[in-house]
């Protein structure tokens, strides 16, 4: 855990959040500031600020994250439908919160942003 | 391998691929209609369709492509700018090759959309 970590509160309970998945590894929950219909975070309980520190131990860490956001799809309703996962990293990648994060968006037609 | 799944036929070598990186269980080339200044998609070599196929049992696999995300992004000098790690699922994904493709994007500020 990271003192100054909001996700890492979340996870801990100190604050709270909109909870829709726990396991021993990952916690999910909805998005404060959604940027979709359906936004959900999928985080692991493991404080890792970014993909960038991210090592081959984490495989099966990362690897779970997907299987989760792929389970939620479904209880949400949009498997079918489709989704987005995305995972921001650093300045340019759009990332705001330090602890590794898998956004699950959906519940319309996404655009596909063109950065040329 | 599917027979008319263009990324197999890549992956098989059949047809011509910018490829940047390729060990015993993924590939990753160039895309050929990038979206932003450096866009590469990491595949597996297993040919499953999308998020919605996937199990447990691929977990590691998942896990592997962002390792492979992760040095990629080191290689083409992007680690400490930032990058975004994207993977559609289904129409209102935006999903159109349906063998799983983890998209990483960089190369400048990118945009962070709201689909609301």
């Amino acid at each position: 855990m990271s003192e100054d970590c909001i996700f890492c509160k979340i996870i801990a309970k100190e604050i709270p959040g909109d909870i829709l998945y726990e396991d021993e590894q990952v916690m999910a929950f909805r998005d404060i500031q959604p940027a979709a219909p359906i936004h959900i975070l999928i985080v692991p309980k493991k404080h890792i600020p970014s993909i960038n520190e991210v090592t081959e131990e984490d495989e099966t860490l990362l690897g779970h994250l997907h299987i989760v956001a792929k389970k939620l799809a479904e209880k949400e309703g949009i498997a079918e439908r489709g989704y987005r996962l995305v995972i921001n990293t650093g300045k340019e990648g759009g990332q705001i919160i330090y602890h590794i994060h898998l956004h699950l968006m959906g519940g319309k037609k996404l655009i596909t942003p063109k950065h040329l």
